[in-house]
């Protein structure tokens, strides 16, 4: 019975970047198991990671290395990273400084669906986004 | 201060797939908060997911819709649906029968990195996958 499955490799030679080269991780708190957010890494942010303990992401948007909280001071250290079966997906285990999301709440994932098809918010609101970023002009 | 952000569209009109249709889906344990898999939806299996209340994705590898546990048996009920702020990733908290993990942990995510660089195993063998799948020949 397979009960060792696929440890015999180093975790940075299991992980499988995209064609992108990227890596999708899922950001859970680790003490609640709350899911915060989820990211993308390339190689380059998760060795950042692996080596500062601080998490550290690509951004698509921003084209750049992302070192989470740089703009905001929300941080993120890094308690434990876990990989999936097929090696292409993440889980970091953080405790999470204020609010994950730039839109201010403490998870990303702060709206569900109901029954009609509607969403409500479900989650603590923990900033004001233009006091921490500025207004949008 | 922005406490309703992104609540007066339907859900189904928020959720962003991407340039193949499809959106990532974090499935959680409703109870435990436990993450138990990472899987693609596409439109289809959303809404199938929303009338049934159990987990179908879009299998990436075998190109066609997927209720999870059709060859398992495990199946996986699902209690509430979350979406992030972008409206491109999802989570999924559902109750899980058996193991969410074709190698047969209750994890997907069963391998966790060491301090050295390699992996150790962090959870539960839930199954034989032999015993379920069959043989590989």
């Amino acid at each position: 019975m397979a009960n060792n499955e696929g440890i015999d490799n180093s975790f940075l030679d299991t992980v499988k970047f995209d064609a992108k080269g990227l890596v999708p991780a899922i950001v859970q708190d680790h003490e609640t198991g709350k899911v915060l957010m989820m990211a993308w890494m390339n190689r380059e942010s998760l060795e950042m990671t692996l080596e500062r303990k601080k998490a550290c992401y690509w951004s698509r948007s921003r084209n750049k290395l992302w070192l989470k909280g740089e703009s905001s001071g929300n941080m993120q250290d890094v308690y434990d990273i876990l990989i999936d079966c097929d090696g292409d997906t993440l889980i970091l285990k953080v405790s999470q400084i204020g609010g994950a999301c730039h839109v201010g709440y403490h998870s990303c994932f702060y709206r569900r669906v109901l029954e009609n098809g509607n969403m409500e918010i479900c989650d603590t609101l923990m900033f004001d986004p233009e006091e921490v970023y500025g207004k949008k002009s």
